[in-house]
């Protein structure tokens, strides 16, 4: 027999003190409600409380989330990761989550617009664009590629969560999105920072998940 | 017509300047060889060059675990995203990889044992632990787990990639492991940061992977 180690095992236990914890840190005076609960997500899936200065959110941009979520919005996400991160459980009606960096018909589409396989598939999305929730969690040329479309007249999404993580384009696709989010209200992290765990993150606070998942 | 926006489009080139990014801006100099690559990766995947600083590594961790993947070993993994982040193509024998969080078995082994379903899965690993490389990248208490399992006299994996990320048992489990090891290799971020993005990347970095995966 060995002796057991000395760590928290109960998961709600485990949620309870990572949320204090981040509550205690985290300067939060700028959110309300809804985009503070979100705010948290995003610190508790990356374990850096200094985040909290870079989130830029439109106002209502919560709102208009947890509303098409509530609605049966698909949610639209640029990376399998981002896919997998999201709780289904929560979800509040059932809601489609889409990826498509793998369908077949993303390579040629690529090929022909001279852009990677990420950016490639926002032209699959199509019609479903219009009221869904976008999570761009990993590709700055997913979020160029996103603002393009809709400056050439694609339906606009409900919400667009813009977490592209990097050093080519991710700081400068999110100042991209800031600066001009095309009428769509939108949440993002500013700089390299971002990634697909912060992208679901953001989604399962939107569906209103501040519980337990172990 | 609408302008298209001004970003680089080319994976490759993409993928060449980050890594020159990476290495001018980051402290890589006690890194070498195959360990450098793995520390680009892990900051290629999160953004942050500082986190050159707070990598772990025992002697020799990297090539014991790209020969094990060599060798066709599989990859455990304590959540869906990391394994939805290893890029199936690089790796060299083609590994199975492994997650058993939505295994049926789990939630009763996590009632039994008393512990979180992320902790619950090692003990379902069974023999397939020996000489595995084990990716950690989301829950301390799977890791915490695993330090358990070895104490009990499981069989020991050929590498420990350990990135639990977060507030609570996060850096204690990565303390505990580098602490001691119980001379199995490892590779570890201290601290609160971690996640699935960088321990897919460990695993991709020891599959011999700085290629586009755009």
């Amino acid at each position: 027999m060995t002796t057991p180690l000395d760590y928290i095992r109960d998961p709600a236990e485990i949620y309870r003190r990572s949320f204090e914890t981040i509550r205690r840190e985290a300067d939060l005076s700028r959110f309300s409600n809804g985009m503070e609960a979100l705010a948290v997500r995003l610190i508790h899936a990356c374990g850096m409380v200094d985040l909290a200065g870079d989130i830029a959110f439109s106002d209502g941009a919560f709102e208009a989330g947890a509303a098409a979520l509530a609605g049966g919005a698909p949610i639209l996400c640029d990376a399998e990761m981002v896919r997998h991160g999201i709780i289904r459980r929560l979800l509040p009606a059932g809601n489609e989550v889409i990826c498509l960096i793998a369908d077949e018909r993303v390579r040629p589409k690529a090929a022909e617009i001279g852009n990677t396989r990420s950016a490639a598939q926002i032209d699959l999305w199509g019609e479903r664009l219009g009221g869904a929730v976008v999570a761009i969690g990993n590709a700055p040329t997913a979020l160029f590629r996103l603002l393009e479309r809709l400056d050439a007249g694609a339906p606009k999404p409900a919400l667009i969560l813009g977490f592209p993580v990097g050093f080519v384009g991710a700081a400068e696709s999110k100042e991209a999105l800031i600066a001009d989010p095309r009428g769509v209200p939108f949440i993002a992290v500013r700089g390299r920072r971002g990634g697909s765990a912060m992208a679901s993150a953001a989604v399962n606070a939107l569906a209103g998940g501040l519980g337990t998942n172990d």
